[in-house]
């Protein structure tokens, strides 16, 4: 299956290249870049040298039709509205890792990212790739909107808690916090070394925009979901996100047997392992895609504490889209993604 | 005013040193160690050489009493028990950085620090030294009290929200950031290189023995306080406590206010700084005695988010520690502790 | 090939289960440790969970031999001086990861190890395991004694240098720095989170016991050769080495011509990535089996600056054992080993 | 005595506010800035809140000569060339922090730093301010131009090597560590965060622009000194540097009583602190203006280790502009420098 990857320069692109790389099926026939062109992608990425001498190609739609027939999108927002319509029209399969098409509504999008949608019937048409509440849609789709990395560790967690009601819907908060990979390539002053190293710091407070894909699949899940709390810290990491979630607990029996609730829920998730009686470590999880879940419930308050982990750049990015991809080409979803966490 | 610190060699115990080096009242008359008497603090600590060349001394009560009139304990939990009443009853003051006299039960202290309590009557002449909020006290007290680090975060946050009753007092949930010298001085497997640093770990979920001294002041505040949600996560930075605190607000408009209130509740406490519209990061703090606030609502939940920093070993330790000693000697609270905070 | 693990639960340890678990010809029959018997492995290390589930044994060298026919030994200094001969003289190869045979003279072993050696003749016949320079002898050695980590990084780096005779032999420096996951997996004071985060340390200055190893291979290759200068210095990251070499160049058209030399020495060698007119840091290797190397010569000077990298945990330990069974086994040297390093 | 700072707003101008808070005798007249004038410093500084409420001004030369006698220059390299002449001219005196008067000759700042040059008169009455050296000379000169952060440390050690001639002055190599602060407070892609945690960088290689005013001082010191090899590595720590240097002893019984030279040459030094038998790390000089120094001598090579350490912001920067300010002024040269390093 040839593969194009567009904005292959970006932590999300580098990743997707270093699993592509060993893929059995999924092979890259052309890299792409806005601002790097003609250059070689280890000349920027001297860590890939001896694996790929391949030179960053202009973004010319026709051209990669020809030569490829998946493209994975790792762009910043707004430009996988302008490509994908034109990939999809030469019948390319499109797994976009931007914001772009996750929304349902054109107008949810445009509040929380500031920025014009794509048209709506074509956000109808993308599937939310979360693999292992859509594989079914995944199966069939065309256009995938890989979830966004605190999405994912946040939906993940809240699932079973959702959709078996255990919870009182209106008391879910997420304090989430992840390493400074996720805010991209980029330099800027907030992940300037001397700034975050040392530090931490809460930013867009009740403003983030992975909020309204996850309150949209919670919706999906229970009708009753309310908006949430949702806080996100940078910590002084470079891979890996923790979101540690509260919930009051509506089924006290239910919420008792919390680890057994997961384990069931996640039985034939291969990329989910729930921990009993332990909570897990983003170093648990590095390099690979597992999402790691642990969940306890105090008495005294009557409230759930779940934590889940994950690599941001693998199961909240580049992992998690070739999954989505394995699952649309009939593969076996682990295709390529069997990899131990690097430890320590 | 000569002063004898016991428990020098910890971290709490070399901050006070740094404290104490240039105080112009408090004047270090001997240091004490269980396990290195003999040695020169400066051996073990060469950042001290030049400042400071005295050695470790055992630990004799009659010969600390003869030549201090004021001890600092930074010791283990379980030693100030034993201790403070031998000092107490030769007439020394003492402020203890360990958690020994926080409780007023002794069965609330032994539930969670699974260990015997101090006597009853002893913890009832304890002071709990929050000094913004317990100043008289703090001004009449022989046995203060010093609070714990993440207590002293929470509380300086917590304490306009419960004391105005602005929050709906069963939903008070607190996620808690630490720097690894909160742990102490000790290797352990938790705190090995390798093991935290890239990582981040959540601990003693449910079981922190900081909640019950929290609990406490919160009901000595607020009569319709209600057991907390209290998270504590170990993160890789040396130094620096942040709390994220949420709350749903039952009085909307003055939560629509909450940066006022926390300007005017802490108006005229010199180490409480409230940032307006923006939120604090514990480096804005290091190596200084403040607590950074800011605060937060939001209206599609209905919920409010504050932050508050600290430098653990200071406003959560020996900074704190001092702070007290001052009011009680009746100095000015801030002598000795203008320190500018240590930035980038 | 079946194949055991004697101190499977350090950090060299679970490396080599890393490798090991999807290896396709060396596979895992039993793991052992000292302390631990019994326990799952998965449980002191859950990054594992879904892939082993395997308890460590206690190490009975007859049980070992009933079903393993190759023994990885990552133990502590002395260790294999003991276990060594009886698992040869049952038939079994050996890797071993520690010191004890890599000295031929058992008077040198003596001198830098300070504990008594392996019997002389074994020492003889261990094959010291440099893969790239000796990959014959390992080819046919039945007890293969790996480099150390240090020891690896700069000897690749000296190799071109030294054998080709174009620097001064009196002049060689090599000032290494090397990640805290080196000094192993026991909790210390040194290794201790607050002491060595935002922080370096010089150790073992003129004394260390890699110098040994790196001077007779010195020797061996040139018979010019002299005590040299080697540092070490623990840094606050987690895996990785780099080796700064300091030589004064005799060949001045040569050293010129440097990258040529390095490019040359190691056309052939897939695990040696040399640069051009760059230089290489740890993290372009982290997680893989490379050795990068960029050099430069100063017409000022008239001196050689040569840095390699290496991941500590591959290159390092783990990495280069199972090249060096590869070899041994008569499989391509790069079964197992072809990670893409992760970056960032 | 009113000080302006022009730079305010990089990490050499905060650590020079910070250090002026409390400085009893220079007092901050005015803050300037290129690019932030009239923007509240705390408010981009949040630390100074409630220490500092003062705009950043334009660079008006005239209005600073009326409210200010000391200007201290935190400025990139080329702007002082521009606005010293103009303050010198008023009747100001300068302390220059930047690079542009180090150097004698005009030329070799060109080659070096590869801009132009100050005028070659005012090269010659520039006076550079390594205190411990030029107490003299600093106690006369109005234009003072403050050493490197690499040099500082670099040259602290290398003084007594070279004034005592004990050292071959043809093998001296200085393998040099700084931390990222030192890099700056703008932004790039080496000092991104993901880039250089958990990595390190050597760079500059043979071509750092602190070598010739290395030279420069050794020269001075001794006239057969020579080109020395001088290599800057990027560590992820914020503040400090360490200093690795290496030199062939040509005066052997000089050289095993290395630490005894030290103490005699620093003897009356205040900041300078040397150790005995052991070897100083940054941490240790954390947020002080010490320079601790620790060394050896290899009985096997002949060669010396000298290991020094200094937080780059204060001995490397503004601490030592303070000191020389002090020493200018005719105050005690400790004058509001007394920080107990802040550790751990």
């Amino acid at each position: 299956m040839k593969t194009a990857i567009i904005g292959a320069t970006g932590y999300g692109g580098i990743e997707l290249l270093r699993l592509l790389m060993h893929h059995p099926v999924l092979k890259v026939s052309s890299i792409h870049s806005f601002s790097q062109t003609g250059e070689a992608i280890c000349a920027q990425y001297p860590h890939l040298q001896s694996f790929m001498h391949a030179s960053l190609q202009e973004i010319n739609i026709d051209a990669i039709s020809e030569t490829s027939e998946l493209v994975f999108l790792a762009t910043p927002p707004g430009v996988s509205r302008e490509l994908t319509p034109q990939l999809r029209r030469r019948g390319l399969k499109v797994v976009d890792l931007s914001g772009d098409f996750r929304m349902k509504e054109p107008e949810v999008y445009e509040k929380w990212y500031k920025r014009p949608a794509p048209a709506a019937d074509q956000l109808q048409q993308a599937v939310y790739g979360l693999t292992e509440w859509k594989r079914e849609e995944v199966g069939r789709a065309d256009l995938i909107a890989n979830p966004g990395c605190y999405a994912t560790a946040t939906l993940l967690a809240a699932a079973p808690l959702m959709r078996e009601g255990i919870i009182d819907e209106r008391t879910l908060i997420v304090d989430a916090k992840s390493g400074v990979s996720g805010a991209g390539k980029s330099p800027n002053a907030m992940t300037h070394f001397p700034e975050i190293h040392d530090n931490l710091k809460i930013y867009k407070v009740h403003e983030h925009q992975h909020v309204p894909e996850i309150e949209q699949m919670l919706l999906e899940w229970n009708t009753a979901a309310k908006p949430i709390t949702f806080s996100t810290h940078l910590i002084p990491i470079t891979r890996g996100i923790m979101v540690t979630m509260y919930a009051q607990a509506k089924d006290e029996a239910a919420a008792r047997k919390i680890t057994e609730l997961y384990k069931q829920s996640y039985d034939d998730a291969a990329f989910v392992r729930v921990r009993e009686g332990t909570y897990p470590s983003p170093k648990e999880v590095c390099g690979s895609n597992f999402c790691d879940i642990g969940a306890g419930y105090d008495e005294r308050t009557g409230r759930l504490t779940v934590v889940s982990v994950i690599d941001n750049l693998m199961k909240g990015a580049a992992g998690q889209a070739v999954q989505n991809a394995n699952v649309r080409l009939g593969l076996d979803e682990q295709t390529g993604l069997q990899f131990v966490p690097l430890y320590p």
